[in-house]
């Protein structure tokens, strides 16, 4: 047996709270080399009276990546403590007690020593990581406001150009987009069925994009009033949508009164301290352009990435963590928004997010707090910092199996099962996941138009755990390369949308919606994924519910035995013949299997 | 090459800050698996521009347990973030990049993924783990002060024995040790070579061990009165000696106010979500034996371990946490107290322990926060709550070899190594060594009586990581059982003291505070390990100095070639034999190695 993969880490997603009194076990062991698992625990103080060590409960293998199988076990403890550890059989017979001091054979000596175990000491519920429930029951639509709509154009600024005018906009155009706009269409995206909106920034700044941000307290005039956001968040809630906001608190654009206070009167301005300065004078050189000030290089001041328009800010100082705790509860307090988007998350000190957690939840209790994080995030989702961030490196993996053909089907559900075992299974359950953004191309142009790629990647993504999120306009089938061009004008011309892509959207939506119970919650089986044919099979399954899903990327087609009691729930690109079931290339099925019992 | 057994976790003890600008970076891999790793790393916004994932920058293995090999090295980064991934060569010959993503072959396909890569996004010195400088420069003397010295008779609780009149103490005897008698003797401890103490606890308590306090703001009026107790701080800090404190944060007293008017008032008292209530009534039979309430079983109420006397505190509860906290600073404002060590620390929620550092490292900014955890302790050991803790997973492996002879040489070699790649260097540098307290066996016992292994095992753990503790009386070689053997009074009729124990001791602690700065700093180098001669030779080194020491525990005698530049700095059971030095069964040397640069 391979005892140097066995991987176990005490209280950390391997071992943690899922329920006040449900604990979550799981270890890590080599593929395949391993026949069996076992769970031996008891009370701590217990340990010699009982001599519980002596009694093995086994633990169920859940998902398998490409070196490493991973076991599982719900738990409760009878005094809310435990002691706990492994006693792991491999194939070639050997059987070792894996603990707190390693590896060691399974002989009593070694069970019979109370520090060979790992230990939860105390179920304690303040520290368990709960996210809010509705955040499952979300459907997300992501809104660049500059270009969803333009409701009102009183408040176009100067040098604004006709609406979609451009085929391929630039980097610092103008369309007049606008709250009001939003408003407008309040409906359509009642229609569309989703019920949650995450908008980029509406604060004051500069750009077109807003990330430059001048002043936290004021919505953009080219974008609205407080009392237009108001009726934004009103009506959005009349109707059942959520709104989240994108809070860019890991810097401030230059023309901000803070860092122009800085400019003016540098060692002696009290905004200082505000920022990472590492000499004077700060100012740069007047006449740079976009692109120039977007790659700066070094400059006397830390920048996000090399923008030297937007310095970064210090949040280890106590006067930048209160003035940015005051805008996260502002914007809760008196607009009531119901969750935070947090830009460059991960850029930002743990120290001021475990205070930002504290405020926000403090003053709506089910907030819900989303990181920008593009790697791994388990520091962050600890349970006092974000409940969820932007699963990039979930979808992505997705992408990369469906749409740029990069890695293998078995490749990409390693991936995914290695990125669900980074995480407790509740934050999992409400992990944001968004195959495209502001921040990426398009899936459409990443899938090269193929749309039935399209369809296929956003249906699988739709099926796991997480809460999906629609990119604006791709129900209607637009597409855009990298950043600026996948920031295009919403088209909102009937004739120039993809209706049949939009009817698909709204059934995803209604289906996703329909089965929300097993798709958060339900158990996920990769029954069947074959590389050559190109075709992933998988199940979700929750009581006595289950949902059969198959992916056909294969060149071939993919014949399924119909069964009477075959209910399809979603359908693409498949036809009947007599008793059989055709999936074509790019499409897929995901039906209900009626439990026999 | 084994890949499931490579391991590394971004923001952990595997990649953290050691100093402001330094980052410490570490991997696992399957013992002598591997031939080479090397750190691939750079600017994350400059992956594209500088393609710096063609570099490599080879790591150092540092240590090796049964099944793993540790690489390390350190880094800085220009612009203090960081992305970086590990080449990986086999001794088969196969070479992979590992990172965020997981394994993939080392290909530059790979190589240009941006995301392949684990991310240090920002150096945050505020997240930063720091620890007190003094504390790498301590010797601790732990005392239980009912059993240090009797100063003052006056304050003798009723039906005190005389001082030493029984040869095992029993759970409810009293001898009237007092903060007097620690102040009279504070010379002999200053004359020792000593300057830190520990103290079980001081506060107004029913017990001996007053580990049932009754109040916190009170000095129990057994041991004197709060003047006396600011005399004796003054007093040592005089002396160059740091004082810390015992918090008992998990439980409460029965005979506490609060739980006392839980017991009257029931569902009524202001005090009842204090503590863990399951129903009311909570009172239990008035005529149980200290026996019986030690063992009580299931009561009404969460309790430390099953005794009943110890209803836990709900540290959830604000009200409570305020409380506590208000103690904690309390002792440190009024009486300077440089240390809290806390009590069943593990069983306390992260919340409250990240409160608890706040108010003590704001109050007094190199107070150090020590955890009783028995087991492995990250979570507590980031930065934010503890120090560390009382480190006998650590001590508790050398026991295994030295005295209970359970383990190998190799295993326990295994073991420490293991034990020290769980923490940041600077954790290990803090951690609290000490072989036995008031709750194990004393070492002399658990020798056996055998002084030369007790002497073995205290020189050996005085040359590792860490600031290690001397139990009262171990000096003057004391013995006794598990508690309550372990609290005999202290001897202090020199003519029953082992004053050769006591020389050596001194020595000891001599040689630990002239050799500070590599034993706290210097490279460890197990670079003789033998378990059949059952012989232990490492190296600690710092700058241009070396010390070599060899540890003897076989039935042989082990000769060493003396030469000229030999210069021996602790010396037991070793005797000089022409040009050879021969250290006998039990023995050991320390010697300098003059460099020859």
């Amino acid at each position: 047996m391979e005892t140097s993969a066995i991987f176990h880490r005490p209280e950390s997603e391997y071992a943690y709270l899922y329920t006040k009194d449900e604990m979550h076990i799981r270890i890590r062991t080599k593929k395949g080399d391993v026949s069996n698992v076992m769970l031996i625990s008891g009370d701590p103080y217990l340990h010699e009276q009982k001599k519980w060590y002596l009694d093995n409960t086994p633990m169920d293998l859940i998902l398998t990546t490409d070196v490493h199988d991973y076991w599982f076990i719900k738990i409760s403890a009878e005094f809310k403590r435990l002691s706990y550890g492994f006693h792991v059989i491999g194939n070639d017979g050997t059987e070792v007690l894996y603990g707190d001091r390693g590896v060691f054979p399974y002989e009593e000596k070694y069970l019979a020593f109370a520090n060979s175990f790992f230990r939860m000491p105390y179920f304690q519920e303040i520290d368990r990581f709960k996210a809010p429930d509705w955040v499952k029951k979300t459907v997300w639509y992501q809104i660049f406001p500059e270009r969803f709509a333009n409701g009102d154009t009183s408040n176009d600024p100067a040098g604004t150009l006709p609406w979609g005018s451009k085929k391929h906009p630039t980097r610092d155009d103008f369309y007049g987009g606008d709250l009001q706009g939003i408003i407008d269409h309040l409906d359509y995206l009642v229609d569309l069925g989703i019920n949650g909106i995450y908008f980029c920034p509406i604060f004051k700044a500069t750009s077109n994009h807003k990330y430059d941000t001048t002043d936290y307290f004021e919505i953009d005039p080219d974008f609205g009033d407080k009392e237009t956001f108001k009726k934004l968040v009103d009506e959005a809630h009349k109707r059942g949508i959520r709104i989240m906001l994108d809070a860019v608190f890991n810097h401030l654009g230059m023309l901000s009164y803070q860092w122009a206070d800085v400019v003016e009167n540098e060692e002696k301005s009290k905004y200082a301290d505000w920022f990472h300065i590492h000499q004077f004078p700060v100012k740069l050189d007047e006449n740079l352009s976009t692109e120039e000030l977007e790659n700066v290089g070094q400059v006397p001041y830390d920048t996000f990435a090399f923008t030297g328009h937007m310095p970064k800010l210090n949040t280890a100082n106590p006067a930048v963590q209160d003035y940015l705790l005051e805008v996260a509860a502002y914007w809760i307090r008196e607009f009531d928004i119901d969750a935070w988007r947090l830009d460059v998350a991960n850029e930002v000190d743990h120290h001021f997010w475990k205070r930002f957690y504290q405020v926000t939840t403090d003053l709506k209790e089910d907030f819900y707090i989303l990181g920008e994080i593009w790697h791994s995030s388990q520091n962050w989702l600890q349970g006092d910092e974000f409940h969820a961030v932007m699963n990039y490196a979930f979808t992505g993996t997705i992408e990369d199996y469906f749409m740029n053909k990069r890695i293998s089907a078995n490749k990409m559900v390693s991936g995914l099962n290695e990125q669900l075992m980074l995480y407790r299974q509740q934050t999992n359950e409400v992990m944001f996941n968004s195959l495209d953004s502001h921040d990426t191309a398009r899936i459409l142009s990443i899938s090269a138009g193929n749309k039935d790629v399209v369809k296929s990647s956003l249906a699988f993504t739709f099926m796991q755990y997480g809460s999906p999120c629609i990119y604006y306009g791709t129900e209607i089938g637009m597409d855009g390369f990298d950043d600026p061009d996948c920031r295009k004008c919403m088209v909102w011309d009937e004739e120039k949308q993809d209706l049949a892509m939009l009817t698909f959207t709204k059934e995803l939506i209604a289906f996703r919606k329909n089965y929300q119970a097993i798709l958060s919650f339900g158990k996920l089986e990769w029954f069947d994924v074959r590389d050559e044919e190109d075709v992933i099979g998988f199940k979700r399954s929750f009581g006595k519910e289950t949902l059969v899903a198959y992916f056909n990327q294969g060149e071939e087609e993919l014949v399924l035995p119909t069964v009477p009691q075959m209910e399809r729930l979603l359908n693409h690109l498949t036809t009947e013949k007599g008793e059989r079931l055709i999936v074509e290339k790019n499409g897929f099925v995901v039906y209900k299997e009626t439990s026999l019992s």
